[in-house]
C-alpha cells in the first residue's frame, strides 16, 4: 500500500495569500481602500509574541495595514475595553484580533463581546457563533475555516461523507462541526467522554483531530483511505532531550493507512493566519459595501 | 420482550407548569413582579392560531401576564419591527415570541434579530444561538430544552451515551445537538444526505427524531433498549379517510424495541409550551436581578 498523500498547508496557504494580495491591490487601486488588521496583545507570553509577530509580517506582506497594540500584563480590563472601543470606531481598522489567552484578571468573554461583530475576524463573538450555527453569513473562526478549505481541496464535494470531529472546543471542534454539517456531512462530535473512540474514528471518511494530546489518535483507529486533518500542535521532548512538534495523530502510523493527511508542522498551522487575512479582507469589503471576493 | 416505557410529556409538563406557577406566585408575593409574555401573530394561519391560543391559556394559568398582538397578514415589516421595539421597551413584558412562519413579505431573520436577546424566549436570536454553542447561559429553544428535560428524567446523567439527532434544523436539530454535546454525549447529526441512516441510528443509545417525515424511522433501525424522543408532529390521512397525528418514528414498531419512547401526541409537544413559560420566568428573574429559579 502506498503512503497517504500529504496535504501541504504551506503551499496552499502561500497561494491563498498571493490571491488575497491581488484582491488587496485591486481594492486599493479601484476603491482607495486598504484593509487593516489590529492585533491586541496583553502581557509577555512568549508563544503569543511569536504568533503576533508572524501575523504582523503576513499582514504587511499581503499589502494590508497592520496595527499592533502591545500592553503590559497588568493592564486593567477597563483599559483593554477602551482600546477595543477605539478600534471599533477607527475607520482604518477592519479586523480586530485579541490574542488569547488573556491574563487571568481580564474576563476574556467580556473582551470578545466588546468587539464589533463586523470586525470580529476571529469569529468568537456570540453573534458570529450564532450566525454560523444558523447557517447565515458569519465571520468563521480561522482554524476550522482553513481546515475546511484543505478538505474541499482534497475531496471536492463533502456531502454525504461521514466526518468525526475529535474535540469540542469553542475555537475548533464546535465550529468545525457546524461547517461540516453545512457541507452535508454526517457529523459526529467525539471527546474525552466518548466510549470506544477508536471504533467511532474508524467509521469516518473525514477525521478532524483537535484535542491537544500528542499522537493520541493511532494508525489502526483509521478507516483505510480516509482524510485526516490534524489540528493539534504539541511540543514534546524526545528521550534524547531534543524537542519536537507533533500533532494529535500518530503521523508515522497514520500515513500508512489514511488516503490523505496533514503533517505537523506544515498542515493546518499556516492556514490559520492565511484565513485571518482572508477574514480581514472580507470584513473590509463588507464595511465598505464592496463586492466580497470569493476566497 | 416487554414494550418500551412511555414517556408521558403531558404528565411531566403539567408538573413543570405547577412548579412554575409556584415560582410565579412567590415572585409576585416577595418582589411584586409578574412575569409577562407577549405573543405576536401576523396573519390567519389556522395552525398558528391554535398554538397562540394555547400559549395564551397556559400563560394565564401559570399566573403570568399574557399580551396578545394579532396583526393582519398584510402588515408591513416596518410595523412589525416597530411593535417589537415597543415590546423591548415595555417593562411589563419579559418574554417576546413571534409566531412563525411569518407572511412571505416579512424577513423572519430581521424580525428575530430585532427582539431584545434578554427577552428572546424562543432562543432564536443569533446572540442566544451563539451563547448556547459556546456553552454560556442562554435562552435555549423550547422544543430541544423540553426534549432534554424528558431525557434526563428517564436516563439521569447522559455523559458518554451515544446520541443521534436526525434532522439539522435551526429550531430543533442543531440546538438539540449543542445541548447533548454539553451533557457529554457523543453526538451524531444525521440528515437527508446521510448514507446508511438505519445503521447510524442503530448505534445510538438516544435517538432524537426531528425531520418532519411521518413514521420514517422504523423499529428495526433501533438499538434494543434505546431511548427515543420523537419531535415530529405529522398529520396523515388513513385509507378510510380519517386523519391522525403521527411522529417521525413508526411508533407501533419502535415501542417493541426501544427502552423508552415519547408518544405522539402527548410526548414532546406539551413540553414546548411549558418550556416557553419556563424561559419567560427565567427572563423575568434575570431582568429584575432576582435569583433565577432552577427549573
Amino acid at each position: 500500500m502506498t503512503d497517504a498523500r500529504l496535504i501541504d498547508g504551506n503551499l496552499f496557504s502561500a497561494k491563498l495569500r498571493e490571491t488575497l494580495a491581488l484582491h488587496v491591490q485591486d481594492m486599493r487601486d479601484r476603491h482607495h481602500v486598504i484593509p487593516g488588521l489590529a492585533v491586541v496583545l496583553v502581557g509577555e507570553d512568549p508563544a503569543s509574541q511569536v504568533y503576533v509577530r508572524t501575523k504582523h509580517k503576513r499582514t504587511v506582506e499581503a499589502g494590508m495595514k497592520s496595527f499592533m497594540h502591545t500592553l503590559p500584563a497588568d493592564t486593567p480590563e477597563r483599559e483593554v475595553l477602551t482600546l477595543i472601543e477605539g478600534l471599533n470606531d477607527d475607520p482604518e481598522v477592519h479586523g480586530i484580533l485579541v490574542q488569547l489567552p488573556l491574563p487571568k484578571h481580564i474576563d476574556s468573554q467580556k473582551v470578545i463581546e466588546a468587539i464589533d461583530p463586523s470586525k470580529d475576524v476571529d469569529g468568537f463573538h456570540p453573534i458570529n457563533v450564532g450566525r454560523l450555527a444558523a447557517g447565515i453569513d458569519a465571520m468563521v473562526p480561522c482554524t476550522p475555516l482553513g481546515s475546511l478549505m484543505l478538505l474541499k481541496d482534497v475531496l471536492g464535494k463533502l456531502g454525504g461523507l461521514d466526518a468525526v470531529v475529535v474535540g469540542r472546543s469553542n475555537i475548533v471542534g464546535k465550529p468545525m462541526a457546524q461547517l461540516l454539517i453545512k457541507e452535508s456531512c454526517t457529523v459526529t462530535v467525539a471527546h474525552s467522554q466518548t466510549k470506544n473512540l477508536p471504533e467511532v474514528v474508524r467509521r469516518a471518511d473525514i477525521v478532524v483531530a483537535a484535542v491537544g494530546r500528542p499522537e493520541m489518535i493511532r494508525g489502526d483507529w483509521l478507516k483505510p483511505g480516509c482524510t485526516v486533518i490534524d489540528v493539534g500542535i504539541n511540543r514534546i521532548e524526545l528521550p534524547d532531550g531534543t524537542k519536537k512538534l507533533v500533532g494529535d495523530v500518530a503521523f508515522a502510523e497514520a500515513v500508512k493507512v489514511a488516503g490523505a493527511i496533514t503533517p505537523v508542522p506544515g498542515g493546518v498551522g499556516p492556514m490559520t493566519i492565511a484565513c485571518l487575512l482572508r477574514n480581514t479582507l472580507v470584513a473590509c469589503a463588507r464595511l465598505h459595501h464592496l463586492d466580497v471576493p470569493e476566497v
